[in-house]
C-alpha cells in the first residue's frame, strides 16, 4: 500500500524515519533484546532516550536556561486545568483572549478552578441558531486587559477555524505573564521562549504521537506555583524528578525523540518554518485562484500555516469533494464536526508532495464541478 | 539478540505476539496506507481498535453491565488524586488501608484533596532510623473502619514489599464502597469487579505499556462523583464521551488490545492466574529451599506472585547477583531503590522459561557463593 496524504487533524501524520525506527527495533532496542516499550523508566537505555528527547527540545525550540521542559500526560486538555491550578490564586483573576473552540474549552475549565475573564473574543454569529464562530485573530488595540491578571492566556493556532497568530502581543500590550497553548504549531517554527512564562502543547500535531503533552515553563513560574493542589498537578513536582515523579509514557517520548531527530536533520523551527510556508503558499494560493468556488473564510491576515479550511458551494459538494480525494489517497479531509466543510492540516511531518497532489485534485474537482 | 529474561517491575516484559503484529503493521495498518499512530481518534479505523480494546477488558476481567470501563491518561498517580476529588465530598472522610509505598502515597494525595484517615496500616520499623517497611497484608480483625466513611481504598499487590491481598474483605467487613488500586495485578487472575466501586489499574505491568491507565467504576459511582472539579477529572466526563473527551493515547490503546488478543488466547482471567501460580511456586520453592541462603522477608500468606522479594546475606552478595544475573541475560533483578535487595516481578508476560531460567542461575550462584 503506498503512504496515504495524510491531512489529520492529530494525530496526525509523522515523518517515516521516526516510524522506521520504531519499527525496526521495536522487538529489540539497540541490542538490548527488548522493546524500549519493556525498558524500566529508570534504567540506563530508557534514560538515555528521555534525556535525548527533553535536550532536542530545549535546542529546536530554543528554551532559555531559567526555563523547565516538562513531559506530561493528559494532554492540552489536562493543560486547561493545570495552567490555572498552579498559576490562579485565590482572589486574583486570569484573562483569556478567546479565538476559538480550545480557548473557549480552556476558559471554561479556569472556570471550575476560580476567577477568568474574556480579555477578547473574536466570536461572531455562526449560521446554526446560538452557535458562534470564528474567523481571525483579535488586534492589539482590542484586547482590554486586567492590569492584576494572573496571566494572560491565549491559543497560537485555532484547529478548527484555521486562524494563527502571525505575531504575539508585545510586552508593552500584556505586560502580565503571557500563557500560550502552542498544542498544533508548536516546533513549527522558530519562537521566543523567553517572551511566555508558560507553554503547553500537546506532542499529536508536529512532533509525536498522542497522549503526552510538552510543558515550558519559566522556573521561578514553576517554583511559585500554587501547593494547595495534589502532588501530581504541580508542576513543580514533575520539574524536581526531571518529569519522572511517576512513569512517564516511555514509548511517547521515544517517538518525540525520533521525530526530534527528523525535525534536527530538516533544518529545525527554520527549517520547519521554510517548509511550512512553502506548503501554505501553495494551498493558498489553489484557494484564492478558485475563490468563488473553494471559499477560505478566514481574514488574510489570520490565516493558519498549520489548519487550512474552506468551504465549497454546497455542503453536497463538500461531501463530494471528501470522498473522491480519499479514492485518491487523501484522507483527513473533511471539517471538524462543529464546524464542517473542508479542512486539511498541514503539519511538519506532511510533505509538500502531498499538497500538490492535494491542489492537483482540487483543480480537477472544480473544473468537473 | 535473543529475548531477555525481563523481571522489569513496570514497564515490563510484554508478549512477543503483541509487539510483532505492532512491528509488522507500524508503518501501515490494515492497509490503510498509514501508521495507527497516524490515524485520528475520531476515525473508524481506531475506532475498531478502541472498541475491541474496551469490549476485551470488559470480558475478560468480567465486567459487569452497570460498570463503565474508562481508558485514562496518568496513571495510577493521577488517581490517587482522582479518586478523592471524584468520590470525597466535603465534610465525608475516607479510609485508607497502608501496605506499602504506593497506599502511602494514595494516601498522603488523598490528604492535599479532602479529609482521609489510616484504616489499618502493617508499616514497621526498617533498618535505616526513621524508615518505614511492610512484610505482610493485614487480618481482617485488624481494620478499624470509619462507619461513614465515603470510601474505603487499599492497594491490591504491593509491587514494593513483594505482598498480595490473597482475598478481599467482604461486605460483612467492610460495608463502605470499596476502591482498589490494582495497578500491578490487574487480569493476572479472575477477580469479582462487583464488590468494587471503583477499581483502577495503570497498564504497564500486565496488560499494555506505560501511559494509560483502566477505570471500571459502577456507573452510579461515577454519576454521583463531584462536579466542583475540572471537568477533565471528572469520571463522568469520559464515561459521557466514551473515554474520547480528548483526544486519547491512541497507540497505548491499540497495543493493550495486542496484549489482551494474547491473554484471551492464553485463557483469559482463569489461564493468567494457572500461569502466574505457576510460575510463583517455582521461584517461591527455590527461595524455600535455601531459605538460609535465599530470604524472602514476606509473610508466607502474604506472598506476591506479581513481585518476588528476597535478600541475600550481605549487600555485596546482592550486588554481585543482580550484575552476575544480567550477564546471564536476566535483566530487572535489583530491588527497588526504596527498600533493596533483589525483586523478580513475574507479571503475565514473563514466561515460565524465564523463571526456571532464573531459578537455574540462583542455585548455581549459591553454590558458588
Amino acid at each position: 500500500m503506498p503512504r496515504a496524504h495524510n491531512f489529520n487533524a492529530g494525530p496526525a501524520a509523522m515523518p517515516v524515519s521516526a516510524l522506521e525506527l520504531a519499527r525496526d527495533e521495536l522487538l529489540d532496542f539497540e541490542g538490548t533484546g527488548m522493546s524500549i516499550l519493556e525498558h524500566s523508566h529508570r534504567g540506563k537505555d530508557f534514560d538515555r532516550v528521555h534525556q535525548e528527547a527533553l535536550g532536542l527540545i530545549r535546542e529546536l525550540a530554543g528554551v532559555p536556561d531559567d526555563y523547565d521542559v516538562l513531559l506530561l500526560q493528559g494532554g492540552g486538555s489536562q493543560q486547561f486545568a493545570m495552567v490555572p491550578m498552579n498559576l490562579l490564586p485565590a482572589g486574583k483573576s486570569a484573562d483569556y483572549v478567546i479565538t476559538g473552540g480550545w480557548s473557549e474549552k480552556a476558559f471554561e475549565e479556569a472556570k471550575t478552578v476560580g476567577q477568568a475573564r474574556i480579555a477578547a473574543t473574536t466570536a461572531i454569529d455562526g449560521a446554526e441558531p446560538g452557535s458562534k464562530i470564528y474567523r481571525r485573530i483579535p488586534k492589539q488595540k482590542e484586547l482590554t486587559l486586567d492590569p492584576e491578571a494572573a496571566y494572560v492566556h491565549l491559543t497560537s493556532n485555532n484547529t478548527l477555524y484555521g486562524t494563527q497568530w502571525a505575531s504575539f502581543p508585545s510586552r508593552e500590550v500584556i505586560s502580565r505573564p503571557l500563557v500560550a497553548d502552542m498544542s498544533s504549531d508548536f516546533l513549527s517554527k522558530p519562537i521566543d521562549v523567553a517572551r511566555f512564562a508558560l507553554i503547553y502543547a500537546g506532542a499529536q500535531k508536529n512532533i509525536g504521537p498522542s497522549g503526552i503533552v510538552v510543558v515550558i515553563a519559566r522556573k521561578d513560574v514553576v517554583a511559585g506555583g500554587r501547593t494547595d493542589i495534589p502532588r501530581i498537578f504541580r508542576y513543580s513536582t514533575a520539574a524536581k524528578d526531571n518529569s519522572l515523579y511517576n512513569t512517564p509514557p516511555t514509548f511517547s517520548i521515544y517517538l518525540i525523540r525520533n521525530v526530534l531527530r527528523w525535525v534536527k536533520a530538516n533544518g529545525g523551527a527554520a527549517g520547519m518554518a521554510s517548509r511550512n510556508e512553502k506548503k501554505g503558499a501553495i494551498l493558498y494560493q489553489a484557494l484564492d485562484a478558485r475563490a468563488d468556488f473553494y471559499r477560505c473564510p478566514v481574514e488574510r491576515e489570520s490565516r493558519s500555516l498549520m489548519n487550512v479550511v474552506w468551504n465549497l458551494p454546497t455542503k453536497e459538494l463538500e461531501a463530494k469533494f471528501v470522498a473522491e480525494a480519499q479514492k485518491s489517497g487523501m484522507v483527513g479531509l473533511k471539517g471538524h464536526r462543529i464546524t464542517g466543510g473542508i479542512r486539511a492540516s498541514l503539519y511538519n511531518a506532511v510533505s509538500e508532495e502531498s499538497v500538490r497532489a492535494l491542489v492537483d485534485f482540487m483543480d480537477d474537482f472544480a473544473r468537473r464541478a
